[in-house]
């Protein structure tokens, strides 16, 4: 069967390819019987927009869960901790069709199905059906308890896409007189899908891609091999000759250190060998690596190891280069970190959890906004980390991480202009806001119920008690998105209800933290008190929130971020926000220097990927200690590739202003760097920038911008008018496909 | 390793046999050292509570997804079209033991899993652990998507069964200083178990029994062969000596006609046929028949067919038998039809749906109590009708469903007085009737919005229009069930407002549907305006929900019961509630003509088994049509078995007034009939009745008993105080394991 299909496409293929050079002719030549006939063969293969469709965010959560429990910690499995939740095991799909012709339509499904045209079933499960020409109504309903139901359409003009609308209850009951259920009330959704066009690339067999990578060098010694990757990597051990009897052992090492202690290595694989003639053997597990070190009993011996890297193969569409070569090398090590820490999903790291962390997640689509800008991981994870109804905690048990979620659905609307996936998901919204809500306290704050996970970030002696701050301004954050995306979402009531509490809220939060005293928002309120204690985190967030007004805000900026006795910050997680506050305050060459120093300290201890926590004071192997075990910290953490972000958002300057940068702005900071170039993704191309003290050079495929510039000097452009605003500051109009060359004076 | 493992146990088998009896020696003869040795190999096989367990509800809303969508109609999948849930795919069970010796305990689990011993865990997925003496905690953490993830543990003390608690979140994260997260609120449940007592036995593997069961004569003619079983029955149609090439067709039918109407028949499979030497095929799926028309193509030839009988192995506990053979042959009739719509659960027909409709399971429920009691079909039931949350809609998309739901909950308590299901249920109870309480009307009553299906019963010209009488009334009793449940639960101020609610939906009730003219409750309110329309449904169900006062009740019996003008009912299901009502009324002696008529109606015309539907005034296989197709009807009916709890609750007259059986009361009521004698099943054993005009015996293992009977003068019994009533009613109260033998006078 398998084999006819594949000889009936090729015929088809060469069939195709003929009759598309010839529909060409006949258009010219009116040959109309000729061109009907081509059209149809034609079509066949070049419309075909066919992919497989599911519920949306089905197929991603069953995905994440499979994703997430591969974690194993020394050999032992270590599941997540939070609700886990399935598919719909049942699912309708349908859609409406006008046919000018009649077609023969394939249909393939994961899972026992029924076709139904116009309301009557095919008899059995159907491989293909004719559907005669005129307006046609097609249901297919797909049971299946294991994987998610999915289904694969392909006719001429009917094929699958994300324009088939899914239900999970289709109430389509009949009553005693024949009489149809009234469906006026059922929920449809439009069908999910990713990349899975063709028929044979069923979505729950989904694999990420591998690609063979060689070690730099090994070490052997008694009954041991040592193979350094030369730097960090994702993959399957691939041993080669192979024989004997007995076990292999493979201590992963991310430190040539952890890779030897083998008492000690976060993770590790055995391998049962019983092979009397050498062959090669290929884990079946993948694992972050720098260095395995591998170690035989019996008789077993191996003669060397490869890897096969497994990874996602997603293209870099941003760039950032300039005259100052260590931070273009922060800038590859970061785009290497974050490519290492996108598989399925965004995951924080590679070694340990791999599992998708609502707080890490949001950095990572930010850095993806300005790297790959791939929309399709960053809905999956956001369909990930949500769920499904009821809510019964918080995203992975955090309360900040709740909140979080609700700012990535907004900012991938921004990015993306797709407003489509926040309309489908304002109900996961609403009922996680509804969750939050409920849990307020008398005041109407938030604090830690049992069971709630207060976060904030890895930091000693960070006190988590009463009412926090940092809990309050994401709180009003949230609620504020919750306005927006209610607006967008067409529920006036809820948005306008949203907008009053987020306001009464922002309202509560400086007449309580705000110390004029201190000059900055207080860390918590303890038993109705506010205490004294002050950290950077609400501090630093309310600065790129713009909840500070400016004489708050450069009050902050000495009292809080750049006062050394306010405890410092030892990840790049919250480095991340602490940088970008103090860029979004004009810093961005003190941000430089700390950047060089911060992620370049990391590229001096030789890190080739960026860590999840690093201190300077510690020495040596000390780097890789954290939960208290002795390389529990994982050397490549997705939140440690925020440089990614800052460059493009805060140094090239471009970000959007109005959904899917139909409007943008672009304000280039040097921060002390002589030049600067580089690309910004949007959904359209890039945007080009060339940035010196004297000259910009700018291009962009899409909406309108405003690059906004300091010069000593009224700035020349002969291709667009440059308009003062005074206090040295100059706007140019950027229109789309249109070059820009603007010479100017740098303050 | 399989072999070895039942050679061991066969082993052990023998040593506990031999300890056992040693045991009881060793206790006489003070030898200690022998004792403890033989306490821990006897206690090994006989304290073997252990069972597989899982969350509860899921392996039970898994198995009923896998039954319901075995639904086919004319070889064309058949799903059901409501909202259809999912186990959660990661579970945590855990308990805590005290062990006074070490032991060894083995672990099988369906799933990836991991073990830990009081928060440590071992490595990778230990198959058995050892468990030094003490007090330990034991947590397995199973991940499946593909099935429930379920657990077997099998140790001396340690073992797994419901007293287990399992968690779908754990929250058990620890915090950067290595503090463990707060479990207070975590909700831990008692884990679902249901026979499964072997390793051997994984749960997600479980299939129904079967026996082979023979043709009662076979006519064959050209290329076909007709088969006929002889009566109703379930099952894998065997064929015998089969061989040749190409297709055997199995035309099944619940009727001669049916199986020879191969365009119409409702259900057929097709087995392809590609064997030179003769043998047997098992068709693999079980279909409901009496006649098979087996139908060949090609060279296929058969030599006969046989069945392999597929049955849920339940042992009939209650009994009844009396004078009238037409009687006792309905009583059997019946039995034979609750059997076969008792598979993995209650289903509504072997036919056609197969399906769990939650009006008929509440009967099945009521049937079961009186004859196979076995509260396993019953819990199962339940938690696959009830789903999981969101509640999105009504149980089986239909109003009056979701208060059988409730209803049935309540009388499971009564009748088996296992109040721990009740208490697990409450969370699924409380958010189902928020559901309903969110759908009301302006003026708090309940009308089909759409998505809904207001469905009462099989019957032309039935309104469903506006306000329905009956739905308020089963509303009503709902909120009164819930009161009474929410008090069991604990949940004292959820219990007020039930209570405080039924109450005033009661008044409202009364006051908008009773009337004073038709001396009955009108069937709706359309409008505002209440109709002038009597139906049966509301008015029947007043009488034994005990809503009406006494004035009322008489009036309604003449008013609508006995009143011909009130159209009359054709379906078993609605006939159940209205010979119910009439019993309640002492209608005993017209109900057992009633019965006579309509159920002696379909014996009399051939039924094996009794049907959906039927109606006298047809004639021949007009009775096999319904839905519009000409065998739509279904032939065996749970809803027809009413019989069953007619004769259990009203003729012998037993029913529980406390919870399982702890007081209960006996009426006896011959209704006409010269004697009876019968079982019925309490959680202790059966309370065995015979009464005559002249005579009763009575024995009971259970509770407390009241006994009331009417008598022309006062009983005599040597074994208990008879003590006047008043108005020739007598009482005597019944006390366990006690024979009563009374002689009186019948009225």
């Amino acid at each position: 069967m398998k084999g006819n299909f594949i000889w009936l496409r090729a015929v088809v293929q060469v069939a195709a390819a003929l009759c598309h050079s010839l529909v060409q002719r006949c258009k010219v030549q009116r040959l109309k019987p000729f061109v009907c006939l081509c059209v149809f063969a034609s079509s066949w293969l070049t419309a075909s927009a066919q992919t497989w469709i599911w519920y949306p965010g089905d197929y991603e959560i069953w995905l994440s869960n499979e994703m997430q429990n591969r974690r194993t910690e020394r050999g032992t499995f270590y599941p997540v901790f939070w609700k886990v939740d399935s598919h719909y095991p049942l699912v309708d799909f349908h859609k409406d069709f006008n046919l000018a012709q009649p077609e023969t339509v394939t249909i393939r499904a994961e899972g026992r199905y029924s076709v139904k045209l116009d309301g009557r079933a095919f008899p059995g499960t159907p491989a293909a059906i004719e559907v005669p020409a005129g307006k046609h109504k097609i249901n297919i309903k797909v049971f299946n308890q294991a994987t998610p139901p999915t289904v694969f359409v392909k006719g001429t003009i009917i094929v699958s896409d994300s324009s088939w609308r899914v239900t999970f209850e289709d109430k389509e009951w009949i009553d005693e007189t024949g009489k149809a259920s009234d469906l006026s009330a059922t929920v449809f959704k439009h069908a999910g899908s990713w990349n899975f066009n063709d028929a044979a690339a069923t979505p729950s067999a989904y694999k990420l891609p591998v690609a063979p990578a060689a070690a730099v060098s090994a070490e052997k010694a008694n009954g041991t091999l040592l193979v350094d990757f030369g730097r960090e990597i994702f993959g399957f051990v691939k041993l080669h000759g192979v024989k004997g009897r007995g076990t292999i052992s493979l201590y992963y090492g991310e430190s040539r250190e952890e890779a030897l202690d083998t008492a000690a290595s976060e993770t590790f694989d055995r391998i049962t060998i019983d092979q009397v003639k050498a062959g090669d053997t290929i884990n079946p597990h993948s694992k972050a690596l720098r260095y395995v070190n591998i170690v035989t009993d019996g008789d077993v011996q191996l003669d060397h190891a490869s890897l096969l890297h497994e990874y996602a193969r997603l293209e870099d569409k941003g760039d950032f280069r300039c005259n100052d070569e260590a931070i273009n090398r922060i800038y590859d090590v970061s785009k290497y970190t974050l490519h290492l820490s996108t598989r399925e999903f965004f995951v924080d790291g590679i070694k340990r959890d791999r599992w998708i962390w609502s707080g890490d997640a949001y950095q990572s689509y930010l850095m993806n906004y300005y790297l790959m800008n791939d929309n399709e991981t960053v809905k999956r994870t956001t369909y990930a980390l949500r769920g499904k109804d009821p809510v019964t905690g918080h995203i992975n048990t955090i309360m900040d991480y709740t909140f979080y979620w609700f700012m990535g659905v907004y900012d991938y609307y921004l990015y993306s202009g797709d407003k489509d996936f926040l309309v489908q998901n304002y109900g996961r919204m609403k009922s996680l806001m509804d969750f939050v809500w409920n849990r307020r306290n008398k005041d109407g704050l938030l604090e830690g119920l049992p069971g709630d996970w207060i976060f904030i970030d890895w930091a000693t002696g960070l006190s988590k008690e009463g009412e926090v701050s940092f809990e309050q301004l994401l709180f009003a954050r949230g609620l504020e998105t919750m306005a927006l995306c209610a607006e967008l979402a067409g529920r006036r009531e809820d948005a306008m209800q949203y907008k009053t509490a987020a306001a009464e809220l922002k309202q509560k939060l400086f007449s309580i933290y705000w110390s004029d005293t201190a000059k900055a928002l207080v860390h918590s309120r303890v038993n109705g008190q506010p205490t004294k204690n002050v950290t950077r985190y609400a501090n630093m967030f309310a600065i790129f929130f713009n909840y500070f007004n400016e004489q708050q805000k450069q009050a902050v900026k000495t009292s809080v971020l750049l006062n050394k006795n306010v405890p410092e910050i030892t990840t790049p997680y919250m480095r991340f926000y602490e940088l970008e506050a103090l860029c979004a305050l004009g810093e961005q060459g003190y941000v430089l220097k700390e950047m060089k120093d911060y992620w370049g300290g990391m590229l001096r201890l030789g890190a080739t990927s960026f860590w999840e926590e690093y201190d300077p004071s510690k020495k040596g192997a000390e780097h890789y200690a954290m939960y208290g075990r002795k390389y529990g910290k994982s050397l490549c953490h997705a939140w440690g590739a925020s440089p990614l972000y800052l460059l493009g958002k805060y140094y090239l300057g471009i970000s959007p202003t109005a959904p899917g940068y139909t409007e943008y702005e672009v304000k280039p900071a040097l921060g002390g760097l002589k030049w600067m170039e580089g690309k910004v993704p949007t959904p359209a191309g890039t945007i080009e920038l060339y940035c010196s003290d004297k000259e910009i050079k700018i291009t962009s495929p899409v909406g309108t911008g405003k690059l906004i510039i300091a010069s000593k000097t009224k700035p020349v452009c002969k291709e667009g008018e440059i308009v003062s605003k005074g206090n040295n500051v100059y706007a140019l109009t950027i229109e789309k496909d249109k070059k820009y060359s603007i010479r100017y004076q740098a303050m």
